[in-house]
Protein backbone atom coordinates (compact mmCIF):
# COMPACT_ATOMS: atom_id res chain seq x y z
CA UNK A 1 0.00 0.00 0.00
CA UNK A 2 2.76 2.19 0.75
CA UNK A 3 4.50 3.63 -2.19
CA UNK A 4 6.63 6.98 -2.74
CA UNK A 5 3.55 9.37 -3.49
CA UNK A 6 0.93 7.61 -0.72
CA UNK A 7 3.95 8.23 2.15
CA UNK A 8 2.40 10.73 3.74
CA UNK A 9 5.17 13.22 4.57
CA UNK A 10 3.36 16.47 6.72
CA UNK A 11 2.78 15.10 10.20
CA UNK A 12 3.31 11.60 9.63
CA UNK A 13 2.31 10.31 12.88
CA UNK A 14 -0.90 10.64 11.28
CA UNK A 15 -0.30 8.53 8.40
CA UNK A 16 -2.10 4.48 8.49
CA UNK A 17 -1.27 2.14 5.69
CA UNK A 18 -3.08 -0.76 6.85
CA UNK A 19 -6.37 -2.28 4.45
CA UNK A 20 -7.94 -2.67 7.74
CA UNK A 21 -8.50 0.94 8.48
CA UNK A 22 -8.31 2.10 5.18
CA UNK A 23 -11.38 -0.05 4.33
CA UNK A 24 -13.26 1.39 7.62
CA UNK A 25 -13.15 4.81 5.71
CA UNK A 26 -13.57 3.95 2.12
CA UNK A 27 -16.76 2.03 3.68
CA UNK A 28 -18.06 4.69 5.79
CA UNK A 29 -17.72 7.80 3.29
CA UNK A 30 -20.79 8.34 1.07
CA UNK A 31 -18.76 10.26 -1.61
CA UNK A 32 -15.13 10.57 -2.78
CA UNK A 33 -13.42 12.94 -4.58
CA UNK A 34 -12.16 11.43 -7.88
CA UNK A 35 -9.30 13.47 -9.65
CA UNK A 36 -7.95 13.07 -13.13
CA UNK A 37 -5.97 14.87 -15.62
CA UNK A 38 -7.21 16.22 -18.92
CA UNK A 39 -5.00 18.34 -21.32
CA UNK A 40 -2.38 18.81 -18.47
CA UNK A 41 -5.03 20.51 -16.29
CA UNK A 42 -6.38 18.73 -12.93
CA UNK A 43 -10.29 18.05 -12.56
CA UNK A 44 -11.73 16.94 -9.20
CA UNK A 45 -15.54 15.56 -9.50
CA UNK A 46 -17.58 14.50 -6.27
CA UNK A 47 -19.19 10.87 -7.14
CA UNK A 48 -19.91 7.90 -5.14
CA UNK A 49 -17.54 4.82 -4.62
CA UNK A 50 -17.77 1.79 -2.96
CA UNK A 51 -16.04 -0.79 -2.46
CA UNK A 52 -16.01 -4.64 -3.07
CA UNK A 53 -12.87 -6.95 -1.44
CA UNK A 54 -10.00 -5.04 -2.64
CA UNK A 55 -11.46 -3.22 -5.56
CA UNK A 56 -12.79 0.37 -5.75
CA UNK A 57 -15.87 1.08 -8.28
CA UNK A 58 -17.43 3.76 -9.21
CA UNK A 59 -20.18 4.35 -12.11
CA UNK A 60 -22.08 6.88 -14.02
CA UNK A 61 -23.34 7.68 -17.57
CA UNK A 62 -21.68 5.92 -20.09
CA UNK A 63 -21.85 9.77 -21.87
CA UNK A 64 -19.53 11.14 -18.95
CA UNK A 65 -16.42 12.65 -19.89
CA UNK A 66 -14.93 11.76 -16.28
CA UNK A 67 -15.64 8.16 -17.00
CA UNK A 68 -14.81 7.78 -20.62
CA UNK A 69 -11.34 9.48 -19.91
CA UNK A 70 -10.65 6.92 -17.07
CA UNK A 71 -11.77 4.60 -19.17
CA UNK A 72 -8.78 5.35 -21.87
CA UNK A 73 -6.37 4.50 -18.87
CA UNK A 74 -6.37 7.66 -17.50
CA UNK A 75 -4.88 7.64 -14.01
CA UNK A 76 -6.85 8.56 -11.41
CA UNK A 77 -6.67 9.71 -7.58
CA UNK A 78 -9.69 9.12 -5.23
CA UNK A 79 -9.75 10.98 -2.33
CA UNK A 80 -12.69 10.65 0.65
CA UNK A 81 -12.74 12.20 3.76
CA UNK A 82 -14.71 12.48 7.10
CA UNK A 83 -15.11 15.19 8.80
CA UNK A 84 -15.17 14.12 12.96
CA UNK A 85 -14.58 17.65 14.64
CA UNK A 86 -13.55 21.41 14.76
CA UNK A 87 -10.54 21.32 17.06
CA UNK A 88 -10.26 25.13 18.35
CA UNK A 89 -6.79 26.25 20.17
CA UNK A 90 -5.93 28.92 22.06
CA UNK A 91 -3.95 30.67 19.48
CA UNK A 92 -5.23 31.31 15.83
CA UNK A 93 -2.27 28.89 14.40
CA UNK A 94 -2.85 25.65 16.51
CA UNK A 95 -6.76 25.12 15.42
CA UNK A 96 -7.01 22.06 13.39
CA UNK A 97 -9.62 19.48 12.53
CA UNK A 98 -10.50 15.57 12.97
CA UNK A 99 -10.85 13.85 10.03
CA UNK A 100 -10.37 10.62 8.52
CA UNK A 101 -8.98 10.53 4.94
CA UNK A 102 -8.12 8.15 2.57
CA UNK A 103 -6.16 8.65 -1.26
CA UNK A 104 -6.05 6.14 -3.53
CA UNK A 105 -3.48 6.26 -6.40
CA UNK A 106 -4.44 4.18 -9.89
CA UNK A 107 -5.53 3.80 -13.00
CA UNK A 108 -9.02 1.99 -13.39
CA UNK A 109 -10.06 -0.72 -15.77
CA UNK A 110 -13.89 -0.74 -17.42
CA UNK A 111 -15.98 -3.44 -16.21
CA UNK A 112 -17.66 -4.60 -18.85
CA UNK A 113 -18.46 -8.48 -18.15
CA UNK A 114 -21.93 -8.55 -17.28
CA UNK A 115 -21.91 -10.47 -13.78
CA UNK A 116 -19.04 -8.21 -12.42
CA UNK A 117 -21.35 -5.49 -13.52
CA UNK A 118 -24.20 -6.78 -11.68
CA UNK A 119 -22.76 -7.89 -8.53
CA UNK A 120 -20.95 -4.30 -8.45
CA UNK A 121 -24.53 -2.32 -8.94
CA UNK A 122 -25.54 -4.41 -5.76
CA UNK A 123 -22.91 -3.69 -3.48
CA UNK A 124 -23.40 0.17 -4.38
CA UNK A 125 -27.37 -0.37 -3.54
CA UNK A 126 -25.96 -2.20 -0.24
CA UNK A 127 -22.95 0.67 0.12
CA UNK A 128 -25.31 3.66 0.52
CA UNK A 129 -28.52 1.55 2.49
CA UNK A 130 -27.67 -1.56 3.47
CA UNK A 131 -30.28 -4.06 3.09
CA UNK A 132 -31.76 -2.47 0.36
CA UNK A 133 -30.94 -4.17 -2.84
CA UNK A 134 -33.57 -6.86 -1.97
CA UNK A 135 -36.06 -4.50 -2.80
CA UNK A 136 -35.48 -2.82 -5.53
CA UNK A 137 -35.96 -3.19 -9.10
CA UNK A 138 -32.37 -4.61 -10.38
CA UNK A 139 -31.31 -3.45 -13.59
CA UNK A 140 -32.45 -3.99 -16.71
CA UNK A 141 -30.50 -4.77 -20.40
CA UNK A 142 -30.88 -1.19 -21.17
CA UNK A 143 -29.70 0.46 -17.87
CA UNK A 144 -26.82 -1.84 -17.80
CA UNK A 145 -25.54 -0.43 -21.04
CA UNK A 146 -25.81 3.47 -19.95
CA UNK A 147 -24.15 2.47 -17.04
CA UNK A 148 -19.96 2.48 -17.64
CA UNK A 149 -18.58 1.10 -14.56
CA UNK A 150 -14.51 1.83 -13.49
CA UNK A 151 -12.69 -0.62 -11.22
CA UNK A 152 -9.61 0.50 -9.27
CA UNK A 153 -7.02 -1.89 -7.68
CA UNK A 154 -6.71 -0.63 -4.05
CA UNK A 155 -2.79 -1.16 -4.06
CA UNK A 156 -0.95 2.28 -3.88
CA UNK A 157 -3.54 4.23 -0.56
CA UNK A 158 -2.87 6.08 2.76
CA UNK A 159 -4.95 7.05 4.89
CA UNK A 160 -4.54 9.86 7.31
CA UNK A 161 -5.98 10.62 10.46
CA UNK A 162 -6.26 13.11 12.89
CA UNK A 163 -8.01 12.89 16.87
CA UNK A 164 -8.03 14.15 20.10
CA UNK A 165 -7.66 17.73 21.79
CA UNK A 166 -6.10 20.34 20.51
CA UNK A 167 -2.30 20.99 20.87
CA UNK A 168 -0.97 24.22 21.90
CA UNK A 169 2.44 25.63 22.43
CA UNK A 170 2.93 25.35 26.37
CA UNK A 171 2.85 28.88 27.20
CA UNK A 172 -0.43 29.58 25.73
CA UNK A 173 -2.23 27.64 27.93
CA UNK A 174 -2.35 29.81 30.24
CA UNK A 175 -4.84 32.14 28.14
CA UNK A 176 -8.33 31.93 29.21
CA UNK A 177 -9.11 31.23 25.94
CA UNK A 178 -11.87 27.82 25.73
CA UNK A 179 -10.42 25.48 23.82
CA UNK A 180 -11.90 21.66 23.18
CA UNK A 181 -12.95 19.97 20.27
CA UNK A 182 -16.38 20.37 18.38
CA UNK A 183 -17.26 16.87 17.39
CA UNK A 184 -18.73 16.60 14.02
CA UNK A 185 -20.48 14.17 11.71
CA UNK A 186 -22.91 12.99 9.32
CA UNK A 187 -26.80 12.59 10.35
CA UNK A 188 -29.52 11.40 8.97
CA UNK A 189 -33.09 12.98 9.39
CA UNK A 190 -36.52 11.57 9.30
CA UNK A 191 -36.99 9.96 5.55
CA UNK A 192 -39.32 11.65 3.73
CA UNK A 193 -41.59 9.23 1.64
CA UNK A 194 -42.15 10.50 -1.86
CA UNK A 195 -45.88 10.84 -2.92
CA UNK A 196 -46.57 8.11 -4.55
CA UNK A 197 -44.86 5.48 -2.14
CA UNK A 198 -47.07 2.01 -2.19
CA UNK A 199 -44.93 0.89 0.27
CA UNK A 200 -44.09 1.44 4.54
CA UNK A 201 -40.79 2.34 5.35
CA UNK A 202 -38.44 -0.02 5.67
CA UNK A 203 -36.46 -0.82 8.77
CA UNK A 204 -33.36 -0.38 7.15
CA UNK A 205 -34.16 3.42 6.39
CA UNK A 206 -36.04 3.63 10.13
CA UNK A 207 -32.80 2.52 11.85
CA UNK A 208 -30.81 4.21 8.81
CA UNK A 209 -26.86 5.44 10.32
CA UNK A 210 -23.56 5.06 9.14
CA UNK B 1 -17.68 32.30 -14.06
CA UNK B 2 -19.12 29.98 -17.08
CA UNK B 3 -16.19 28.43 -19.47
CA UNK B 4 -16.20 25.67 -21.89
CA UNK B 5 -14.61 23.48 -18.86
CA UNK B 6 -16.94 24.62 -16.50
CA UNK B 7 -20.32 24.44 -18.59
CA UNK B 8 -21.53 21.45 -16.90
CA UNK B 9 -22.34 18.80 -19.77
CA UNK B 10 -24.09 16.05 -18.01
CA UNK B 11 -27.76 16.67 -16.66
CA UNK B 12 -27.02 20.58 -17.27
CA UNK B 13 -30.62 21.43 -15.36
CA UNK B 14 -28.36 21.08 -12.35
CA UNK B 15 -25.82 23.64 -13.23
CA UNK B 16 -25.53 27.05 -11.96
CA UNK B 17 -22.87 29.76 -12.32
CA UNK B 18 -24.03 32.86 -9.76
CA UNK B 19 -21.82 33.93 -7.68
CA UNK B 20 -24.56 33.80 -4.75
CA UNK B 21 -25.27 30.42 -5.04
CA UNK B 22 -21.84 29.10 -5.31
CA UNK B 23 -20.84 31.51 -2.66
CA UNK B 24 -23.39 29.93 -0.55
CA UNK B 25 -21.98 26.47 -0.98
CA UNK B 26 -18.27 27.45 -0.78
CA UNK B 27 -19.20 28.96 2.63
CA UNK B 28 -21.11 26.41 4.29
CA UNK B 29 -18.86 23.79 3.57
CA UNK B 30 -16.02 23.59 6.14
CA UNK B 31 -13.67 21.47 3.44
CA UNK B 32 -12.48 21.45 -0.01
CA UNK B 33 -10.75 19.07 -2.38
CA UNK B 34 -7.39 20.53 -4.52
CA UNK B 35 -6.45 18.58 -7.16
CA UNK B 36 -3.76 19.38 -8.91
CA UNK B 37 -0.90 17.47 -11.29
CA UNK B 38 2.37 16.39 -10.22
CA UNK B 39 4.93 14.54 -12.66
CA UNK B 40 1.61 14.35 -15.03
CA UNK B 41 -0.24 12.41 -12.39
CA UNK B 42 -3.34 13.36 -10.97
CA UNK B 43 -3.09 14.61 -6.90
CA UNK B 44 -6.51 15.41 -4.64
CA UNK B 45 -5.56 16.46 -1.22
CA UNK B 46 -8.54 17.12 1.65
CA UNK B 47 -7.54 20.55 2.91
CA UNK B 48 -9.73 23.76 4.21
CA UNK B 49 -10.71 26.61 2.11
CA UNK B 50 -12.37 29.91 2.76
CA UNK B 51 -13.72 32.75 0.71
CA UNK B 52 -12.82 36.72 1.04
CA UNK B 53 -15.19 38.39 -1.60
CA UNK B 54 -14.03 36.83 -4.77
CA UNK B 55 -10.81 35.21 -3.25
CA UNK B 56 -10.34 31.38 -2.26
CA UNK B 57 -7.54 30.97 0.60
CA UNK B 58 -6.38 27.61 1.42
CA UNK B 59 -2.81 27.19 3.48
CA UNK B 60 -0.86 24.97 5.34
CA UNK B 61 3.14 24.41 6.39
CA UNK B 62 5.62 26.05 4.34
CA UNK B 63 7.09 22.64 4.12
CA UNK B 64 3.82 21.36 2.04
CA UNK B 65 4.65 19.87 -0.89
CA UNK B 66 1.05 20.45 -1.99
CA UNK B 67 1.26 24.14 -1.36
CA UNK B 68 4.55 24.54 -2.70
CA UNK B 69 3.45 23.04 -5.93
CA UNK B 70 0.83 25.72 -6.07
CA UNK B 71 3.24 28.48 -5.03
CA UNK B 72 4.73 28.03 -8.47
CA UNK B 73 1.66 28.58 -10.43
CA UNK B 74 0.27 25.30 -11.04
CA UNK B 75 -2.99 25.03 -12.34
CA UNK B 76 -5.85 23.47 -9.57
CA UNK B 77 -8.77 22.49 -9.05
CA UNK B 78 -10.69 23.09 -6.21
CA UNK B 79 -14.26 20.90 -5.24
CA UNK B 80 -16.26 21.04 -2.39
CA UNK B 81 -19.55 18.79 -2.07
CA UNK B 82 -22.56 18.95 0.73
CA UNK B 83 -24.29 15.93 0.99
CA UNK B 84 -27.94 16.65 1.62
CA UNK B 85 -29.56 13.31 0.95
CA UNK B 86 -30.06 9.71 -0.28
CA UNK B 87 -32.49 9.39 -3.08
CA UNK B 88 -33.94 6.32 -2.88
CA UNK B 89 -35.73 5.20 -5.91
CA UNK B 90 -37.65 2.18 -6.58
CA UNK B 91 -35.20 1.18 -8.95
CA UNK B 92 -31.43 0.96 -8.34
CA UNK B 93 -30.66 2.31 -11.61
CA UNK B 94 -32.86 5.79 -10.26
CA UNK B 95 -31.05 5.86 -6.78
CA UNK B 96 -29.12 8.97 -6.52
CA UNK B 97 -27.95 11.45 -3.97
CA UNK B 98 -29.42 15.03 -3.22
CA UNK B 99 -26.03 17.44 -2.91
CA UNK B 100 -24.88 20.43 -3.76
CA UNK B 101 -20.94 21.38 -5.21
CA UNK B 102 -18.78 23.54 -6.68
CA UNK B 103 -15.87 23.33 -9.04
CA UNK B 104 -13.09 25.93 -9.17
CA UNK B 105 -10.57 26.15 -11.69
CA UNK B 106 -7.53 28.49 -12.02
CA UNK B 107 -3.95 29.26 -11.01
CA UNK B 108 -3.28 29.95 -7.05
CA UNK B 109 -0.91 33.05 -6.22
CA UNK B 110 1.08 32.87 -2.81
CA UNK B 111 0.09 36.10 -0.63
CA UNK B 112 2.88 37.54 1.15
CA UNK B 113 1.69 41.02 2.10
CA UNK B 114 1.98 40.83 5.94
CA UNK B 115 -1.81 42.92 5.81
CA UNK B 116 -3.72 40.48 3.29
CA UNK B 117 -1.91 37.34 5.07
CA UNK B 118 -3.67 38.44 8.74
CA UNK B 119 -6.64 39.35 7.30
CA UNK B 120 -6.88 35.85 5.89
CA UNK B 121 -6.27 34.08 8.56
CA UNK B 122 -8.62 35.93 10.39
CA UNK B 123 -11.34 35.44 7.96
CA UNK B 124 -9.94 31.73 8.44
CA UNK B 125 -10.78 31.42 11.87
CA UNK B 126 -14.38 33.28 11.12
CA UNK B 127 -14.42 30.76 7.93
CA UNK B 128 -14.71 27.91 10.77
CA UNK B 129 -16.20 29.29 13.76
CA UNK B 130 -18.06 32.76 13.51
CA UNK B 131 -17.15 34.98 16.62
CA UNK B 132 -13.66 33.25 17.51
CA UNK B 133 -11.05 35.36 16.08
CA UNK B 134 -11.30 37.86 18.96
CA UNK B 135 -11.19 35.57 21.27
CA UNK B 136 -7.62 33.75 20.37
CA UNK B 137 -3.87 34.61 19.62
CA UNK B 138 -3.38 35.96 17.04
CA UNK B 139 -0.54 34.28 14.82
CA UNK B 140 3.27 35.72 15.74
CA UNK B 141 5.69 36.45 13.37
CA UNK B 142 7.20 32.81 13.54
CA UNK B 143 4.27 31.15 12.62
CA UNK B 144 3.44 33.60 10.12
CA UNK B 145 6.54 32.71 8.38
CA UNK B 146 5.58 28.93 9.00
CA UNK B 147 2.28 29.78 7.42
CA UNK B 148 2.18 29.31 3.45
CA UNK B 149 -0.60 31.07 2.12
CA UNK B 150 -2.87 30.70 -1.59
CA UNK B 151 -5.00 32.85 -2.98
CA UNK B 152 -7.49 31.83 -6.02
CA UNK B 153 -9.24 33.94 -7.71
CA UNK B 154 -12.80 32.68 -8.15
CA UNK B 155 -13.44 33.40 -11.73
CA UNK B 156 -14.01 30.23 -13.69
CA UNK B 157 -16.25 28.12 -11.39
CA UNK B 158 -19.97 26.33 -11.84
CA UNK B 159 -22.12 24.73 -9.28
CA UNK B 160 -24.22 21.99 -9.51
CA UNK B 161 -27.16 20.96 -7.12
CA UNK B 162 -30.06 18.01 -7.19
CA UNK B 163 -32.46 18.38 -5.01
CA UNK B 164 -36.17 16.60 -4.45
CA UNK B 165 -37.69 13.39 -4.53
CA UNK B 166 -36.61 10.73 -6.93
CA UNK B 167 -37.42 10.58 -10.45
CA UNK B 168 -38.46 6.67 -11.48
CA UNK B 169 -39.78 5.02 -14.46
CA UNK B 170 -43.55 5.49 -15.27
CA UNK B 171 -44.20 1.71 -14.93
CA UNK B 172 -41.88 1.45 -11.58
CA UNK B 173 -44.28 3.99 -9.69
CA UNK B 174 -46.33 0.64 -9.68
CA UNK B 175 -44.35 -1.56 -7.39
CA UNK B 176 -44.74 -1.83 -3.76
CA UNK B 177 -41.23 -0.50 -2.78
CA UNK B 178 -40.54 1.88 -0.56
CA UNK B 179 -38.77 5.27 -1.99
CA UNK B 180 -38.26 8.73 -0.79
CA UNK B 181 -35.36 10.85 0.47
CA UNK B 182 -33.43 10.01 3.40
CA UNK B 183 -32.31 14.29 4.89
CA UNK B 184 -28.39 14.35 5.60
CA UNK B 185 -26.80 17.09 6.74
CA UNK B 186 -23.11 17.54 8.94
CA UNK B 187 -24.20 18.31 12.47
CA UNK B 188 -21.85 19.23 15.41
CA UNK B 189 -22.34 17.63 19.07
CA UNK B 190 -21.59 18.68 22.47
CA UNK B 191 -18.31 20.36 22.77
CA UNK B 192 -15.53 18.54 24.77
CA UNK B 193 -13.76 20.65 26.50
CA UNK B 194 -9.64 20.65 26.69
CA UNK B 195 -9.14 19.33 30.27
CA UNK B 196 -6.42 22.51 30.67
CA UNK B 197 -9.35 25.08 29.68
CA UNK B 198 -9.15 27.65 31.71
CA UNK B 199 -12.63 29.53 30.48
CA UNK B 200 -16.32 28.72 29.82
CA UNK B 201 -17.51 27.16 26.74
CA UNK B 202 -18.71 30.51 24.26
CA UNK B 203 -21.65 30.88 23.18
CA UNK B 204 -20.39 30.79 19.29
CA UNK B 205 -19.43 27.81 20.54
CA UNK B 206 -22.71 26.57 22.19
CA UNK B 207 -25.07 27.77 19.31
CA UNK B 208 -22.58 26.19 16.73
CA UNK B 209 -24.55 25.75 13.59
CA UNK B 210 -23.69 25.73 9.75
Amino acid sequence: MKTERTTVKRLAKRASYDRETLYAILDEALICHVGFVVDGAPVVIPTIHWRHDDTLYFHGSAASRMLRSLREGVEACVTVTLIDGLVLARSAFHHSMNYRSVVVFGTAREVTDRDEKLRALDALVEHVVRGRSADVRPPNEIELRQTLLLALPIEEASAKIRTGPPVDDEEDYALPVWAGVVPAALTFGSPIPDERALAGVPDYVVSYAR
